[in-house]
Order: C-alpha cells, then structure tokens, then sequence
C-alpha cells in the first residue's frame, strides 16, 4: 500500500509545490514518499508529522529531514536560507495554546522562502495586547490569524487594520468550542470585510494561500 | 383548548410574575388568559406576539393593552409609572437589526420597574463606537448585550467593563450564522470572564435575570 | 427603533466604507438610514435589499438608488465611472442559479470602482467548460468563485490556476445540500493550496476581500 | 513557543485577573508561566489542570503550587485566608459525577476570597433531595448549579427559589447526553427566569461571573 | 398518483388498526384513501390533517368526518361510544402551547374506544401546579406528558409517580428549542426510571403505543 | 468528593429503587457508595462498571460484588432467587455486537426479579431469523429491542406482534452510524405503531421501563 | 442573468444528456435555456419545475412542454414512444406520500427511454405488502426504492432481492425524520449489500444511475 | 455472549454470502463465529479486523485465516484462484491515505472471485493524474471511487466516464472534514449523472454493490 503518483508540476501550474500530510498515512507510505523524493534530490514538506510517527520512521530519513516537533513539520531538503526571507506576511496567535497551528503557518512560510514572524498572544480580552502591536502588524501585507475558543480576534483586528486576514481557526477549546467550529463560523460570519477562513488548524492552508496571493497579486 | 393555569404565587417565590409567551398559542388561547387577568383585575407581560396575532384578539383585549409591534411585547395593566424606573442596568446592541431583541428587554423591564436604556449600534468592527460609550456603560451595575452575526462584542465588552454582561444572540444573520448559534457559542465560548448567556433572541430572559440578580444581590 | 450610529472613518482605517446589510432591518431603518447619507451627500452600498422591501421604501430614496433586484444591490450616490475601473478580479460562477451571488460580488466591486467580469456555467461536471476560459480565468490576480451543490469547482478551479480563489458557497440545493454547507465544508477541506472562504451567499464578503488583497498586497 | 504577554491589569479592568488555562498548553508553556509569575511574586490561577501535566511540571514549580487533582486547578501563591471569605454564592451538584466542575466552581471562589459551599446529589429524580436543601440555598444570593445528563435541576430550582440561577452543563452522560449539550440546551431553554448559562464544564466562569456579579451589583 | 395498498390486516396483527398520515398526501390521495373507506364501510382515522387541507377534501367526504381542528384528526365513522370509554392512560401537557399535541393523543385514544382525559398547564416552574395534580395522575395506569421547550416535566412527573411515563416532546419553543429536539432529548437522557419517547409532536404514536401496552399487558 | 445522598424511598415513590451509574465517579465514589451501602445492609445494581473500574474497587467491595464483565454490571447484595423470577418480558438482539446492551437489560431485570431471556442475532437482513422466532417472541407481553447500524429490526419487529416494543439504539455502527443516532432516529420516526426508544445503550432503562409497565399496567 | 453554457457533448461522454434543475433558477433563466433548446431543435429534460414556475413561463415553451405536476418534471421535444421503453429497472415507493419522487424517477426514465413500472405503498409495517410483490420485484435488474420516514424498507427489500437497491430517501416525516437524513442514512447506514444511495429526494439522480448502470454493465 | 446464528441462505437469496464485522465484537464471540465455519467447512470474510484482535484470535483460527493489516479483513478457507478472477470493476483512490478503504474493498472483491486492480493518487488537484488513467479506467464496467477530505474526485471522475461510480467517503482529513461527512455529503450532492454512495469507509459496501450489480445486470 504504498503506491503514489507525485504532482511535480504542481509548483508550476499553482505557484505551490505539492506537500505530504502524514495525519493519515503510515510509517511505511511516508518513508517510501520521502525515500523517493532523496532519490530525486528533491525537496519536499511534510505535514502533520507527530513525534511518535517521525520517530517509526527509517533513521536514514530522519536524518534527512529538519523536524520540528511543535508544529509536526519537517524538511527534506535545505530550506531557503533566512537572509533571502521574503516579507509581507506577518502571523498573528490569539493565545500561547494557539501557537502549534501558528508556528505551522511559519515553517510553511519558510519552507518556501518567506519570512513569517509570529506575534503572540494577543487575545481581545485585553485590547491593549492587541493595539500596542498594531504598528507592527500594520506593516504587513497579509496577516495570518490564529484563534480558538470564541475567535473574536479576527473581527477586531479586521476591523483595525487594511491588510486582509486570514484566519485560522484552532481547536483549542471545550465544550461548545471543543472542537473549533466556534472561531471557524466567526470568521466565516465576521461583520469586518477581508476576512477569509481556512479549515481548522490548517497553518499550511493559510500559509500557502498568502504565498499564492503575494505572487499573484504583489508581482 | 383554553384550559391554563397560571402561577399566581410566582412573584413571592422567585421574585418574577409569570409572563405569556405568545408564539404558539392560538388566538383563542391569549384571549382567554387576557380576560382572566382583566376580570382578575392583575397585570400582565405578553412576549413575542406578532402584529397579525395582536389584530386577531379581540377588540376589547387590544383595547386594554399596551402594545409595542417593534418587540412583540404588551402590557395589560397599567406599566410602572416611569419616573420610579429603577436604575442599573443597560442594553447595549451591536447594530441596528438587533434592536427588535433589544427592545423586547427594554420592554421587560419596564414593565417590572427598571430603566433600560438602550445604547445601540457599537459593533466592534468599529471599535471607537463601543470606546466611546465606555464611560457611560460603566455607570451600569449589569449589561444586557445583543448581538447576532459573529457575536465578538460580547467578548469586548466583558473585556472592558466591571459590569456582568448577560449576552443575548439574536437570529440576525445568514449562512452559517443564519439561525443565532454563532452567536450564541462565541457568549458560551468566551475568554472573558463575566458573561453569561440566555436562549437566542431571549430579550426576556435576559431581562428577568438582571431583575433577579438586583434584586437577589443589590438588596 | 432607528437608531445607528455610522463608522464614517471605517474606509481610512481598513481600506473599505461601511456598508448596509437590509435583510433583518425594517423599511423604516433602512429609509432613516439612506435620508442620512442623502444629506450628508455620502455615497453608500446597500446590500440583500429584496424587491419587496425596496418597493416599501420612500419614494425619495427609491429615486436615489441604483436598485438592481438580481443581486437585490442599491448604490447610493453616482457610481465610479466604468472606464476607470481597476482590473485584476475575475468572477466564476458554477451554475446559471449561482448568478445572484456572484452578480452580488460584482456590484460590490463596481460600487468601489473595481471591474468584476462574470465568467458563468463552468461546473467541472463538463471540464471542457471550465478549461475553455483557463486561458481568461489565468489573466485575473484574484479569482471569486461562486459553486452550491458540492462545490467541487473550487478544488479543481484551484489545482489550475495560480491566482488564489476566494470561495463563496451558494446555498443553491437540496437534500444533503440544501443550505449550502457542503459546499462551503469543500472549499473548506479543498486539497487544493490557494482556497480560502467566505460565508455561504456572501458576494460582498469576497468582493471587499478581493479589493482588500488588492489594495494591500498589490500596492 | 513558550511566548505569552499576561494582562497584568486585567483585575483593575474586569474584577478578576487572568488565570492560565492549561488544557491546549504543553508542559513547558506552563512551567514558563509559572516561573515568570514566582519571579514576579505574583499569585495566579491555574485551570484544568491534569494529573499527569502536573506530574511533568518542574519539582520547583510544584512545590509552590497547591493543587487539587480532583478539580484540576492550581494555586500559586497564598490563597486568601479562609476566615475572610466572602459569603452569598452557594453551589449546587446534581450528582456526585458533577462534583469535579462544582469544585473548579468552589475552587475558583476560594482563590478570589469568595466562600463557596457545595451542596450535592440534588438531582430532581428524588425531589425530597432538593426541597430539604431549600433553607439553606434560600441564604445565598447567587446559585451555581451543576448538572449534567438532563439538567432538569435548572428550572426546577430556578422556579423554587429567589436568587439567579447561573447553570454549569456538565459532560457527564451517554448516548444523546454524551457531551454536555442536553443539559446545557435545558439551561438555555428553561421556562424559570433567572437561569443564565456558561459554557459546559465551565465552573470558573460561573465562579468568575458570580464573583463579577456580586462585585458590581452587590457594592 | 393515487394507488394505495391499505393493510386491512393490522389490527389483528398488531393490535391498532392503519391510520392515514395527511401532512404529505396530497388532496386527491387523502380523497380516494377516504372514498375507498366509505365504500367498504370501514372506519378509519386521519392525522395531521390541516384545515386547509381538510376544506379541500370533496364535501361528501368532509361530510362523512368528524374533524377536529386542534388536533387536525378526523374520524370517518362512528366512534366508539363515550360510555364505553376503557380508562387507565392519562394525558398531562405542560403548558397551553403543548394543547394540540396533547389532543392528538387523546383523539386517538378515543377513536379507538379509549379514555384520555388531559390535564394541561403543569409545567414544573411552579411545581405546585404538578403536585396537586398528583392524587388524580396517579390513578392512571399509564401517563402521556407532552412538553415543549427543555421538557423537565418528563424527569420530575417520573420521579413522583410509579406509572410509566411516554413522552412526546411537543415543537415548542425556539433558539436552541425551535425543534422541540432539547425537550425529546431531555426525555431519553432523564435519570428518572420509567421514561420513554416517541417523535417530537407524535400525540398519535404515544397513544397507540399506550393501547399497544394496555391490550398486551393488561390483558 | 464522596458526597452522596441516596434516594432510599425511591422505590416506594416510583416503583424501582436507584442504582448506581459508574461511568463517571471515580473509584473513591463507587466504594464510598458501596461501602455505606453494604454497611447500611441493602442491596445496590451498578451499572457501567468497566472492568478497569471493577479492577481498582477495594477487595472487600469486589468481594461482595457479582460482577458481570460482558455487561458491566454488578449486583451488591444477594440477587432474587432463579426459580422465582417474573416472566412476561422479552429481549431481541439484532446481532451479536448488541449483545453487551441486551444483558445490561437482562441484568438489571434479574436484579429486580425479572426474567429476561434474549433472542440474539434476529437482524433483518434474513428475515428468516426472525419469522422463526416469532412464535417465541409473541409469548411476551413486552419485548425490549437492541439494535446498532440502520435499526430496521424496530419497525419490521412491530409491524409483526402484538407486544409493545422498547427499542434500544446500540452504539454499534461506523460512518454515518457511528454512534448510535440513525438507529435511535429509526425507532422514534418508525411508522410502526408501539414502539417507544430509551437512550443509546441504555439496557438499563429499557429494563425498568418494562418493569414499570408490568407492575403499572399489569397489576 | 441569463448566461448558460449548455454541455451539449455530456450524452456521449457520459451517456446522460443535461438536465434543467429548475429550483434556483428564475423564470427567465429557464426560459431563456428553453427558447435556445427549441431553436436548435434538441430534447431537453427540466426537473424540480413547480407549478408556479411552470405558469410564469413564456406561453410558447409551456406549448412546447409534456409537464407532469406531480413530479414537477417536464419534457421538451418529443418523448422516446411509449413502445420502444428498455426494460430492466423497476421503482418501490414505500408509501403514497413517496410517490412524488418515485415518479420523478419514473418520468426521467421515460425521457431516455427506459420503462420505469412503480410499485406503490409497500411499506415494511406491512410485510406482506411487499412480500405478495416479490414475485415482480425479482423480474427487475435493478431496483430503485423510495422510502421516508425510518427507511426499513431499504434493508428489507435488499435482503429479499438479487438486484441492487438504489435507495432514494425522501424528505416525508416530521420531527427527527423531518428533512430525510433518518431514511438517507437509514440507507447507507445498511447491513444488506447491495444497497446504494442518492441525494434526499432525487428520482433523477437515481433513475441516470440506473440507466448508466445498465448501459455500462448490461451492455 | 457468544450466541450467532448465521444467515447460511443469504448467498443464495441476494447473491452475497454473510460476513463478519469484527469490530463491536470480542475476540470470543469472533473465535466461536471461526470455529463453527472451520467445522462446517465454509468460507468466510471478516472485516474490520484490526491487528491486536486478530492477535487476540486463539492460533488455530489465526492459522487458517488469510490475513490483510493494511485492510483488516480476513478469509477463512480458500480464496478464488486468481486466473479465473471475473474482471470488470475498477477501483479508484484519490490519494495513498485512502488505500486501506480501498483494499478493503478489493480484498472483499477478491474473496468474491472478482478482480479489483487499484489506481491510485488521482486526486483532482492535479488533474492530469487523473486524465493520464482515464483510458483504462474506462475498461471498467463500475468504477469505486475511494477519497476523504473535500472528494472533489467523485464529481470530477464521474464527468469524464461513463461507467456508474460507487463512491466510498474515506474518514481521512481533520477539521470540517475530519469523520468523512464532507466527501460523502459531496457523492450524495453531486451534480455529475451515475454516483451513487455507500457509507464512509465502507469499502466492503462497495464491492458487494458492484458484484450485485454485475450479477443482476450484467448477467
């Protein structure tokens, strides 16, 4: 079970190279797509990778890659050195406990050559967090939102700077907001203009989004 | 099916006289409970009761109430004389649909002799709207906040003020916040401490708690 | 209940002016509402304004509208003049019932003087349909895409394509789609990088998101 | 990603200072709270707590907490003498299951210097349970009810005495009741006034709203 | 699109004889079910037949029903006479709204020849309305409780009596309540022994449900 | 957190003395409640009792217990003597994953004196299971039915005897019957007249219901 | 807004010309499509086209129409003669109520040929209903079945048969059957084989997979 | 708890011999189910049988059982000689994380005598890994299709081919997408003539569908 057919003109046709989300794949499956993309002297991202799964795979492969197990990122290749970071996407995390789905968001960005500072920890429960940032975040571009529970951050800080928001909903939450489908509809139902959603916890999602936009749009 | 019952002793013992929730009952069945409480001589909220219904009653009932068409409420009985409106709570609502809601809560508590003035329009998109009230909600002892769509004043507010803040969703939306629960999550869900929810578009409810709550704990 | 209190400074601070959502509001809201911005001599975008409620407004304001009933759209004030509208966004629509949403884009984008060209009835069930306009669809910086049923344009839209594609989901069938969550949940899920969403219906959402990515990102 | 900004001034603000949810933190997120906080000789909350995150938490950091494993929450710092706390919030547990969430409740009061009685096994099964408990609840000025399955408790005591009723769902239950959402849909649907909910399992924003209520109504 | 295969043989098989469901039937299909009755001189009883619907039947067959319109049930035939009444199934609804439901039930008892005396407005806020009910409800055998909204009437009325409880959840209410799917809720997760439920609104379901127990238990 | 207040006139008031639900007390509960118990001299049903629970009692707890792993029940106190048991009640089992559910409810009959004999493996897929049985099954004057996945067994069983139906929806499914709900739903919207549902796995409740019905009705 | 982009080509790639699905179109859409197919002289089928709609359409295509009420199908250009009809596909309708979506089914097969013999009211309270007309059933190659409410019939009828099932749920029921997920899951949720599922009330989507189904694998 | 009764005749009946769902079941019940088809001589599938089960098997059934991890299904007694496997069913996989359905339902095709050659990672996102297939999966008579995440591929395979396509939701993606709902509510919904769905996962679905369409159909 370990056939795959790799999309390798994807970063062509999509400005996007394609990724392996190991969530639902096996040992097996992802240490046979990483083998081949060695062989290939390729890179490649890999998604969704837990320690427990990065540690059953094959010592040569890990080897291979630049794991970081906070986001469950990892690297095959050599990553785009700092110094040639791109700007103009800045990442925004509502709480501490949000900062796994934020930090995918900038490893993606890096993967891919584009700087993604991350501000935390700015929850609208105390607005001052938010708007003794806001001279930095308004110098970006695009701002990647991460929020849980209630998600009231996206609304505020759309309604505070012109850069257009995409926000992340984070299942990081109980009870009616266990799951993030509660910060996932406030974004989808904010009354500011220039909020776009993503899936849940999907840092990867809104990470290459931006990038899409910055070259579709900024070139 | 007319036959009711009604919680005459209510008021002794929880400090709420019954009210007639109007929205599934026939227009027989209202008549008749208004014209027990007329013979009996006793005051009477009625809640959510259309205009097409409020015309169906008879002309001797229409006569005796006093009915609002924008919250759907009517007194039977003469209201508390306004001049001895009791003071400490405040209505605050996002925007101007929510008003209906709002409204249904002014009304509420007029009729059971508390001052509810209404500070309309302060959705958080424009954050200067709800700063700029802050002073003056300050001066209340609870706040009754509605809002529909995303719901992020409730976090705001609560955020900003001493004051509890019982959050009232109200069905103002569409999409996935067609219905209030949006709305009603992100109250349920928020980091801010101090809020706490009603039934979607429940301007009673929230009413008759902030009388309760004066009356239980500002005694 | 006429209250409101107008975010006149939103344009500066986010990049797009407020606009009036009609659907919850009463004629007497929306009439108190436009006879302000008559006077102040400001121009404004209403929007989910239906032929019956537009009929029910005063003449005068009907007379100062631009009412088109297909996207149930009104501009207030003159509109920017065609020939200087600002290119760069391309609207797609699924089906010929997707049309009133995605008319709804394109009118919020000429109200802000950007041009929203409609590219309709490119369901991928016939792929010779969409592949057609690939080589049209690739001129645009940004692409509104407009689906209901399964929505399954947006991933195919987007694994074509290097403009990213702003997701609107139409509540356009029944049965298991009949309020248009499935196709939001697809654009949601899309594998495909580049997808963000708006709320279900929402044509102004993504439009004012579009001009908010052009705005910020293409300066 | 142990990056976090407390909201120092969050009790001058609101009535109660921020506390740290540990549920969605790691370890070291925690432990990097808590040494700035000792170092700051500050005292903090610290909620949801499990067992085995406070196991793997620094031994310095464990000495200086006083934990309760049976609610999961942490103090750090001198909690407020039990001689001085303050009376009028009463809890009530339907059953012995609900008595983990009304002790994060009673928990949460003690670390405010609030008193915080439990009365337990109430449920409305066996009426008796709870009419021979009414003289006592009849003292407080404020009720926290906890039950879970089908939440009967909240109208039912809501109806039988004078003060609010703040109701706390909990996730005990199975089958249709498995996560809380029947009873807290009861507490939101009751026919008693006076019944204001929050989010399941949320026995610290009871206690925080209880405490918020009393300090602004109750001065 | 009239074709019928009625089951003539029910009532031998299973104790209740076929009854004709309306709400989806068109006007010509409940006509010729109702034609071909007459002619084979059997008697048959209609459920959820509106009055509209029922003004649009042919006036030989309104003729030939004795239409209720509370209930919206119609008996084609002789009843059973009143006289004959076999007792032991009680009928207790909550509040006046939950009238209609209650009637369904009792109509179906008395069409096949079965007492149902309802006993209306016993909604557990004021407890004493339930309680001094309690002498007559516990002469019954069996007890039908309809209730809308949170439905905590099925939990105490089960708690208090030794007959079994059917509870039919009535569509009452609205925000989380609008279905009536928190009262039937309520009723599969009550605590109390001896609870158990039928569709929301299906006065027709629990009253051949409590003949079917009747007939085969009682025998 | 061992507070308990038992219920011990419940059985005089409502027909079934209380049990104890185990799912969520802890240890330390479960053995206060059975030690006081043992010590007060009555006999005690334990329901959902895992074995890992059973496993962590105190010796002398398990000692006294007659555990029932397939089930997880346990009966403290000496159960009613074999020879004596009531008859009248029957249990069918759609397949053998139901079984665990089936006993639960034959279990909690035998603790209260009560025969249940169960008719396993009678799905309606081969009907033939179940016409072979029906001579059998329509000895009992009420069946109690477990049925997972679609839960056809509910309307085909009452379509073919007299005998009121209890239906249990077992959590026995995958997919969209993953937990319980579809057959749960089938059993409620069933067009067969006498069937009646109790909660998802709830085995014991059909059980006292049936106990109920017999000792109301049958007496 | 009258823009289409018909997939003239779809019968021979897929073997199924295109529908009109009329629900969210205007009369002038579907006019417009109509008027276009008429002057190319092509047949063309129009589903989901009610009553109302069908009145506002131009008096020239309603001439040009075979319109069938019932199902709110019609017909452009001459239908295949009644005697060339393919047999091989037979349709279930469990109840009168289910006959609407039957007859869709039966009417789109008719449009491309096929006959389409329905078999009303075969419900599975009844079984002999549908056992007396097994015989038939069992001449089909394939069956499709239409069933609201609990849907049992689905599972009954497949494990009578050889043929396959193509189950249709139709939204015929009220409470927790209201909208057909209780059938539609009813059907996928199946443990006979050979059962598969289309959308909530779509006899076109059946009657295509039935005849893709022949054309393919009866070839 | 070990009670079965196996449905011996059902091959014969609907043309698909009974198999073992292993995964409510304990190992016992599994052993005695092997144990008595061992002694009779006959064949059987298991599915759903996860490896610390099949572990858990005693050895002498373990030893005759022909076992597959990756799919969990087992056969007991020989399997269909490969050369004589009966061809004409394609199977289809959008990506390496939905091979396990897949298998499944290969597996089950296997044990059937039919030929199930597996296509794999033809996700729609790169189109061309889908249209470089389409000859030869256009040799099929039926098509499975086998995706999770937003199964954009049902639609999209579905317009291109002729051959009906039995779509199979996989339980793969997280977020909205996380228990396969989206990808079967887009099979169920699709606009594209000839997909027909089982339920998530359920690859063994799939497979008895598609052989009893060959047998009825293609016969």
């Amino acid at each position: 079970m370990t056939e795959f057919r790799l999309d390798h003109d994807r970063a062509t046709r999509t400005g996007i190279p394609e990724a392996v989300f190991c969530e639902h794949k096996s040992a097996a499956q992802i240490a046979a797509i990483g083998a081949a993309m060695m062989k290939a002297g390729q890179r490649m991202l890999f998604t969704r990778l837990r320690s427990e799964m990065f540690a059953a795979l094959p010592a040569g492969l890990r080897g291979g890659l630049d794991y970081d197990p906070d986001s469950g990122t990892a690297f095959l290749g050599a990553a785009s050195p700092e110094q040639e970071m791109i700007e103009g996407i800045g990442i925004v995390a509502a709480g501490t406990s949000d900062l796994p789905v934020a930090r995918e968001a900038a490893r993606t960005l890096a993967f891919h050559g584009y700087a993604g500072p991350v501000c935390a920890d700015v929850g609208v429960t105390g607005l001052w967090r938010l708007t003794e940032q806001l001279e930095t975040l308004r110098r970006h571009r695009i701002i990647i939102a991460v929020a849980g529970m209630e998600g009231a951050l996206f609304t505020v800080l759309a309604g505070l700077i012109e850069a257009p928001v995409i926000a992340v909903a984070s299942s990081v939450g109980y009870g009616v907001a266990a799951d993030g489908r509660v910060a996932l509809n406030v974004a989808l139902a904010s009354c500011a203009p220039g909020v776009v959603a993503v899936n849940i916890d999907n840092g990867f999602g809104a990470a290459t989004a931006a990038i899409k936009i910055l070259r579709s749009v900024g070139r």
